[in-house]
Parts: structure tokens; C-alpha cells; sequence
């Protein structure tokens, strides 16, 4: 190819790339200096076809990306049907986690459930025990609301020391979805419920249809407001790992009572104390005692780039930090970035306006001088609550907890870019 | 496994399912009115482990949603590098769509670039020609915004007549994604725009890396407005048919300018009047002339469900009626309702805050006398704009155009259940 065919635009690049200098640019970035072949040559994507619209009928993520996955910690859980893995939210931007890389806990696996096979029964105190089909619940009104759904034991490894080495492995144990579903107060009332007395004390117990039922009781209050039955999240319907096809959604309460599989829901006068509630997902105190009820995820934050697996890579200058803020209380109001380990803080950008119970995105757009940094962030939330230093909560749950750990999180970002997970006094 | 070791759920729920008695419940649904075993016996998939956290690090749909996917319709395009698949938008609901079955559509095949040979280069009418690398695109500061992106051939097939039997084939050519990118005035502005002058009359030409290049003129006005150099859509990496590794979002705008392997922009004084925005894109009118320039994409619903790929199954009595609306000159203000082909209309409920230039999930809760219905629906938009009926766009446009058919669609619902894509006079 002559360098006329190549038309204008490749003269005007050489002239102007010469013209540039050297460290003129306004950044400060790093630019070519030279004519770059990746640009000024034609490539061999630009000269044959690509793949046709039949190569994917439902698409995955290109293999240039096959690192973005759902990590397990293997000496984390028993074995490997009670298990968890954790969304790569270093990885990611925007607030949507996609459904193929959203975290899973199961307790006895995920199960494969078809809607025919699908059945929801309400008992209990109600007036008319119901059984609804899969059908059934797509004749309700219904509702689409994006909530974080996170794991009371997301960066519960942390209690005792920094110990796991990754945004992923600290804090993915969340996700943050668009759910279509049915509002639980509309089922219930369908069953007559409240026609037999006074709602105040009575509760739900929510259980699935897998082997670890995983039942848990839920007041009647937080039942009547914002939960869920869902049957989609963004859009389609919910992965076999998610519940496939009705799950539970209760928005800013800890993800254990996301009942996935959803079966059945008893209206009772009191909680059953099932395992899940007691034996599991309860806090221990400094004192030794235990904490009875700790549903709602408390405000919290972290960074997810840079991070100890989204290092800096292009030395110092323009830096984007990023990371996502949330509350099970409502709406994020500020977050704060700090790059000396909490001395001094800086206000980020939140990305978009802050939705309720669900993933805030910010960023604090800076420029890095290359020397070493103690990054956190601290979340704020709309009912004035301020996220805790790992301090702040020792003090009152001492180091023996593992659920609702949502302190401060600090990596050491070194002169090389590269992270760690580390703590400051 | 003794009745007794059941527990007291299974006898409450059949002396209350025997109480029932046929026909009282309230929303008069078809209920078991005899102890179902899928309810009442423990199932095979509650007896054994389900499936662990390893067994999809990225995750796919379930195997029995295996039809909600891309469609291609192999007669509409010319070959299938040059072609088009569709959205399966009659299965979805929310606004959210998956990249995974998010419509496709490239004019030389979805070609694989990795970001180490990714570069945009910024020439013509500035001070600073620039290239930027994958990297230095992450530097500048981010923005996130949900948008619909919807190819100006949409419903393009209807214009003659009802042709393509499905919300997917006649609505499908659309997506509404949470994209993450820089601001294109960034970019603009890094390289010196503005410097040389009036920035009133110019136009910037953006191409893509593949062999088509598809290149599209735009409007500095737009281009210093809400485009995006996007290089996430739902929290992750764009898909390789989606433009990996940046692509540009036009809001509002059609398609065909959300230029994929985004490899060039200039600036220049004129549009450049390329193939894609000439021999294609452009509307021919009734007189047989063609109008120049047809860019955003206006005030549009369809009904999703029921439609004939997602017909009534319950027979009557409670109906969820559902589908999207969109408008690229901002948002939705209304959606109108009809079941008698326009004669009388009911207002829809929206199912959020509509986004500007964001899709907008509609319900209508209804109850269905089992009698056909030719079902409509009818968007109105913040400007006042409302959506035409096909002859009002016929009037202007005549029968031979392609594109920009935003026209209010018919399904006929007949007693069975089963819809069909009719016009009505």
C-alpha cells in the first residue's frame, strides 16, 4: 500500500506525533513518540471477516478476559457443596455485577429445579394455606428494584488480621442486581394473612427446596416492606446457582436470608431459632457473649482498583481510584478516600446518584506522585452512620467474630504499583 | 420417612388445603386444591448435594431457559458476516439486558482485538493528534450511565406490512447496558480541541478497527455532549460482538454510530458523507426522496408479554401485561395501553424513575375475560413527543424506508392465548 492510498490521515499523525515532543502532553501521560504500526499499519482484524452473529447465540466473555471469574479460597469452607466463591469486583466498574460472575454460597449445593417442579407454599397462620406454581406468581403485580445482596461473612477472614491478598477474596462475597419479582406482602395477603389479628409480633420462616433447606425467620415488619419473590436479576432469569427459578431478595439484610430455591413461608408468633440463625450467622462479642439478630449489612466500602490484583501499571501520574460503597440502611451519602492510612481524607465522586440498598460506584481522580500509598475509603450513609475502623469494631466484637466485619480496609500500594492487604495502626 | 417426622408443616398445609374449598381465593387463580407431592413429599433435589462453587467460575444460563437467546432471521441480511441477531426481549423483563444475549449486529464480523494492540488515535482539526493506548484511556476520569442502544433498522420489516411473528424479530434490535467510559469531550480536549477555533460547524469521524470500519459522521454538539468511550457495559469488559476492547455510545442516537473497536477520530469541518451514513442510514420518504440525516432515535414501546412468542398460558383472570418504551430525546414520561387496537387506552404503570435515554419497564395488571384482545401500547416522552400509529408514519414516510420505523405495534391475542403481529386500520 502506497503512502498516498493510506490517505490524509496518516501524514497529519506523523507530522503532529514529531510535533508533539517530548512530555508535552497536558496528563502527563505516556504517549508514542514514534509512528505506532498498531495504528498508522493496517492490521489483519481489518483485513478479513470476524465471527457472524451464529457464533453465540448467548455470549461469554471474550478469552482475553477468562481471568475475570468467581474465585473459591479452597481451605475456606468444609467441602465443597458448603461453599463460597467471590465475584472479581477488582475487575469490574459500573454497579450491575453480571449474573455469570455474581459470588455463590450454597449450603448443599446448587440445585437444578425446573419450573414445572416449582412449588411455593404459605402456611401457617394464615387464613388460606396457599401452594402457587411458578405461573401463579407471574400474575402478581410486580416490581424491579437493583439491590446488593452480600454475605454476612464477606471479609469475615479479616477479624483477626489482614489475611487475604485481593479486593475479590475481601470483600466479593456481594453483587448487585436488577430483580423482577413479586413484593412478599402481596402473597401473603393472597393467603389472608393479617385477618386472623394484630401483625406486630409475627414473624415469617423462609425455607428452600435443597437439601439444607436453609431456613430462616424474618419479622413480619421487614416481610410487609420491601421483600422480594423474584424470579429475574438484570433482566433474565436467575442463574441455577442463584435460586433458579424463585429466590427470596430481602434488600440490605444479610444474604444467607436471600432464600434461593424459595419453598415455603410459615407466618408463625415467633422466630424458629433454626441452625442457620444460631449456630450460624451470629456474632460473638468481645465479652464472649453472642449477639441475638444482626440482619442489616451496616455501611461499608472498599477499594477495588488499585488493589492487590489490579496493580498500577503505568507508573505515576493521572490515577483513577475506584471502588464501590453500600448500606443495608438506605442510601450511600458521601465516601471518603484516604491515601495515608486515614490521616488525611479526600471526598470521592459518586459515580451516579445513589440507589437504596444497593452498589454505589466512586472514584477520586488524581494524580500520583509515585510514592507509596496507605489507600482507603470510608462510606457514609444516608442515616448519618460512618464505616468503623477494624479499631473501632475490635472494640466492641473483639477478634473471635466472623459475620458483619465492615471496617475500614487499607492496601499498602508500593512505589512498583504493586498492593497488599495490610493493617494500620 | 414417617408422616410425623415430616413435621407439623405438611399437616396444617392439608387440613387447610381441604378447607379451601374451589374457587375462594381472592385473585381467582387456578390453585391445587388436593395435597400436591411436589410440595408435600421431599424431592430428589433436596436429598442430594447440588452442584459446588467450582462448577461454573463464569456462569451460563440455566439448560431449560436454552431458548432465551439470540435469533437471527437468515433471510434478512446478505451473508453472515454482514448481519443481525436479535434480542430475546418477549423472555426478559426489568430493563437490565445481559451482554450475553444483548443483540448484535457488525458489517464485517465481530473481529477479536486485545487491548495490548488496541489504539484510538484522535487526528484532523486539533493541536495535539494523539494516540492513546488501552491503558491510557483508563487515566481520565470515568463516568456510568445506563443507555439503550438500538439499530435504526429496527422494526425496519414492518413497514410494508406485519411480517416477523415475535417481539424479539420486530423489537429485538435493541439492548440497555450500564456503560462505564471517558466522556469523548475528554478525549477531545486532551488533544487541543477548541484551541484552533469555533467548534460551532465541526463534526468529528469516528471508525472502527474492523474491515468494514463503519464509519459515521457526528456533530461536535453531540460529540462534546454525553458520547462515551466505553470500555465496560454491565460492570464488565465489553463482549467481543459488543466492540471489546472500547466501543463509542451515543446516547439517544441509532446504532449503527455506536462505532465498535473504536480505532479513530477526526475532527474535521464537514461531515465526511461515508457509505454508512449514505447508501445506508438514510430514510427515503413518501415523495421518493431521502431525508439527510435521521440521529436519534425516537419515542418507542412494544409489548413484550404476552406476544406470539410468549402467549397466555393460564387462561383468564389475572394478567401481567408488560413491555419496554424508549426515547433518545430523553425519558419516558407516559406509556398508554390498549386492548382493542387503539380505540380505548389505560395508563401503564412504570416500574421505576425512568433513565434519560434508558429503557423503561411497563406494567399494565389486569384482568383478562379470556376474549382476543389486539393488544398496543403507546410511549410518550418527556418532550411531549407521542408514539405514531403506522399509518400517521406511513403518511410521511410511504412504504419503502428501513429504518426509523418507531410506529405503535399490534399483537393480536386470540381466546386461546396465542398472539399474532396483525395491523389494524
Amino acid at each position: 500500500m502506497s503512502e498516498e492510498s493510506r490517505g490524509p490521515s496518516r501524514r497529519r499523525f506523523l507530522t503532529s506525533a514529531a510535533a508533539l515532543g517530548a512530555g508535552t502532553v497536558a496528563a502527563g501521560m505516556a504517549r508514542a513518540q514514534q509512528p505506532d504500526p498498531l495504528i498508522t499499519e493496517v492490521q489483519p482484524w481489518a483485513q478479513q471477516f470476524g465471527d457472524g452473529v451464529d457464533a453465540t447465540p448467548y455470549g461469554l466473555p471474550i478469552r482475553f478476559e477468562d481471568d475475570v471469574i468467581r474465585r473459591n479460597v479452597p481451605w475456606l469452607t468444609a467441602d465443597a457443596t458448603s461453599s463460597i466463591n467471590f465475584t472479581p469486583i477488582h475487575a469490574l466498574d459500573g454497579t450491575i455485577t453480571p449474573q455469570g460472575c455474581a459470588f455463590e454460597r450454597h449450603h448443599s449445593g446448587a440445585i437444578e429445579l425446573a419450573k414445572s417442579d416449582y412449588r411455593l407454599m404459605i402456611n401457617g397462620l394464615v387464613d388460606q394455606p396457599l401452594v402457587f406454581t411458578y405461573e401463579d406468581l407471574e400474575r402478581f403485580p410486580r416490581e424491579n428494584h437493583v439491590y446488593f445482596c452480600e454475605c454476612a461473612a464477606n471479609t469475615g477472614m479479616e477479624w483477626a488480621g489482614a489475611q487475604l491478598n485481593g479486593a475479590q477474596f475481601t470483600h466479593g462475597m456481594i453483587h448487585n442486581m436488577e430483580y423482577s419479582g413479586v413484593p412478599l406482602r402481596t402473597i401473603l395477603r393472597e393467603a389472608g394473612l393479617g385477618a386472623a389479628g394484630d401483625l406486630k409480633d409475627k414473624w415469617v420462616y423462609v425455607e428452600g427446596a435443597d437439601a439444607s433447606s436453609n431456613g430462616r425467620s424474618i419479622p413480619m415488619e421487614k416481610a410487609l416492606d420491601d421483600v422480594l419473590v423474584a424470579f429475574k436479576a438484570n433482566g433474565e432469569a436467575l442463574r441455577k446457582e442463584h435460586g433458579y427459578p424463585v429466590r427470596l431478595v430481602v434488600p440490605g439484610w444479610e444474604g444467607n436470608m436471600w432464600v434461593k430455591w424459595l419453598r415455603r413461608i410459615e407466618v408463625s408468633d415467633s422466630p424458629v431459632e433454626s441452625r442457620e440463625e444460631t449456630s450460624k450467622y451470629t456474632d460473638t462479642l468481645a465479652d464472649g457473649t453472642s449477639r441475638k439478630w444482626t440482619w442489616v449489612m451496616d455501611a461499608k466500602s472498599v477499594v477495588t482498583s488499585p488493589s492487590p490484583q489490579a496493580p498500577i501499571t503505568h507508573g505515576k501520574g493521572p490515577l483513577v481510584i475506584t471502588g464501590l460503597a453500600w448500606s443495608g440502611h438506605g442510601r450511600i451519602q458521601r465516601v471518603d478516600v484516604s491515601k495515608d492510612g486515614g490521616k488525611t481524607w479526600e471526598t470521592a465522586r459518586l459515580a451516579a446518584e445513589p440507589g437504596a440498598k444497593a452498589l454505589t460506584r466512586f472514584y477520586l481522580d488524581t494524580d500520583w506522585d509515585g510514592e507509596e500509598m496507605f489507600l482507603q475509603s470510608r462510606a457514609m450513609d444516608e442515616t448519618g452512620y460512618v464505616q468503623p475502623t477494624k479499631s473501632q469494631l475490635r472494640a466492641v466484637r473483639g477478634l473471635n467474630s466472623v459475620y458483619h466485619n465492615n471496617c475500614i480496609q487499607t492496601w499498602w500500594v508500593k512505589p512498583s504499583g504493586e498492593a497488599e492487604n495490610v493493617e494500620v495502626s
